[in-house]
């Protein structure tokens, strides 16, 4: 945990900070200090009434309160942030501390007291992201966790619209009421949080809105159009994420889905082969994109603007405790490492009638790649 | 939206950054880049793929793509972090900015990047407090129907328990299984979601767990054994929180329990006659703590150590996009004002035996304030 130059540091809430989860591993919806000194000896501080749970978990080899810094002492006009700031500047100077390091985590107004206070702080923010990238057998065993409730909460939604009726409109309909986007987005999150995970902004988007990848989706499901259902939850005690998207048509859709859905699938296939340590992200990147571009699709490699139609976002991205991490399938030049955990993802887009993306998570192994995924592929349902 | 000092700038997502749901009103997963120049002219900047959705959502008077500002001409071997600098610093430059107030929504490290190419950025970590803690009409809708889902959840869990067997263990059973508050943690968690929010953390403690306020409590639930259940959701579109707790025993308590519960109860009953606008949330609490000591019980006004025993906690805080914001009834020196929404928490605690918690959440008005709980106190179920 030592950084080369001095302390760590870290202030913030841990349910939404990766490293600060990371470094502490203990949630705290208020902010808290976490202050490494090297060889051992750090010290997390947090609120007197959380101390006691908090000693319990933390990998902290101490545990103070925010009265043990003086916290009964500050003026009681101060706002939150100058609070906090305060009690950081206690700490460090309780502790002897006058150079640190820290990341993203840290409050702006924080360093800035600090700063102004003759506290040398050093922004590394990428200071845990080769350590975090690498995952051990309990960091895979969470994600791994998270994919089998993915998986369940796919099949529930795929069997949803699988085992619907079409109406006379064309409309899925599935005991008595239309199959929408919505009812698909209770539908995945019951069953996630039925093995202990929560998903914000699952996509289950159908028919036009499937050419947006980010639109979720909205309204009623249609026979014979592609539903792109796109699930990355979190595990809510274990913090970590999965990521998996298949695309579905109840009956035959449009030749061209079908078409851009084989693709598709061989563009995942193709880019499958290529992943393992010391591969580039950004050669599986560029080797999806030429496949694409060989077949008559636009892609972003190729055009100067991003395009609307084709291949219009990244292949891939690492997942750990925060679903967009390190390392890149795409622009960027990104080696890749045993132990990375990274979604493959290619999909094309075809505004006004559709797009199709298939996802699956690996974990990149010495001789290649372990998949994760075990859900099948298959468009028409 | 202008500060006094120049254009506002944020960076970061939107999920979990008050301020940056509150100035663009649209969510981001990932990083995306808000300015705005005052006289209703501001700028929202995203992926190139997120732009049109974004645009159709957002208050910011124009959306562009991050590809608007250069991002194809950026070294392919910066970091994320990096990248969203570098794209910031494009921004301010392409708009004519060179001087700007953020809050603390913005990344350390480009912050720090911005200031060493000659932008002039001050962080004012409260400046959208004022504006964020007076809720107007559609805030307050979404705060209500937060709680109508909260007291629903409530319901449940408590219906859980009153609705239990007491087995020769004293453990409560229900459907031949026993309550644990893992089962209240379920039940309340899909409660919630039916109405489209969700929960971190939520309190279900039973016995000598229910001592420590943060213990979101494991294991059996016993009859006769307070039960302090805490739930504190948020909507998953509206982004509002609301916040309530009731603690319960089936069966008769330990006579303390029931003799902390009526004095809790009268400490609610008092400190919500005292709140109105103009009043200080430090003199509530005071005013509480005062009730409290002269029935013989702890509080932390008093001792100069944080006690275990007695009330060691504030008295409320204020609820809105965060689950704990400004103002605060305890400490610190706030004055209230009319349309701030806050919780009123009194509690006790007993190491060992047990705590007792009542919340409920009001707004307060011209003339005192509004309950916005509806949710009966009845200690034993």
């Amino acid at each position: 945990m030592l950084p080369d130059d001095g302390a760590l540091l870290l202030v913030g809430e841990t349910y939404n900070t990766a490293d600060g989860y990371y470094a502490v591993r203990c949630l705290f919806g208020d902010p808290i200090i976490f202050l490494d000194k090297g060889d051992g000896d750090s010290v997390l501080v947090c609120s007197d009434f959380e101390r006691d749970t908090a000693a319990a978990r933390t990998r902290a080899a101490r545990t103070r309160g925010f009265q043990d810094y003086g916290v009964a002492d500050l003026p009681s006009t101060l706002s939150d942030a100058a609070r906090i700031a305060a009690l950081t500047l206690n700490v460090l100077r309780a502790e002897g501390v006058t150079r640190a390091t820290t990341t993203n985590t840290m409050p702006l107004s924080v360093a800035d007291f600090l700063r102004g206070h003759e506290i040398d702080l050093v922004c590394q923010p990428d200071h845990f992201i080769p350590r975090r990238l690498i995952k051990g057998p309990d960091e895979l065993a969470a994600i791994e966790s998270v994919q089998r409730a993915t998986e369940k909460a796919m099949a529930a939604a795929i069997g949803l619209i699988a085992g619907a009726t079409v109406g006379k409109d064309s409309l899925l309909y599935e005991g008595g009421r239309a199959v929408t986007s919505e009812r698909l987005h209770a539908v995945i999150d019951a069953s996630l949080l039925e093995d202990g995970c929560s998903s914000e902004g699952a996509i289950a988007a159908g028919g036009v809105q499937s050419a947006e990848p980010h639109n979720t989706g909205s309204g009623a499901i249609r026979a014979g159009q592609p539903v792109v259902i796109d699930i990355f939850p979190r595990h809510r005690d274990l913090r970590y994420f999965s990521d998996m998207t298949r695309t579905v048509s109840k009956g035959k859709p449009d030749p061209e889905i079908a078409r851009m859905y084989d693709l598709t699938s061989a563009a995942l296939d193709h880019a499958l082969t290529l992943i393992k340590p010391g591969a580039s992200g950004h050669a599986v990147f560029e080797a999806v994109c030429r496949f694409y571009e060989e077949n008559g699709c636009p892609t972003y490699l190729r055009e100067n603007k991003m395009p609307k139609t084709g291949f219009i976002h990244g292949l891939g991205h690492g997942v750990g405790l925060d679903i967009h991490e390190g390392p890149s399938l795409g622009r960027r030049d990104d080696v890749l490492r045993e132990g990375q955990v990274i979604t493959v993802e290619p999909g094309l887009y075809a505004p006004g009638l559709g797009g199709v993306r298939l996802e699956d998570i690996v974990v990149v192994t010495a001789d290649g790649l372990r998949n994760l995924t075990s859900f099948p592929r298959q468009l028409v349902v």
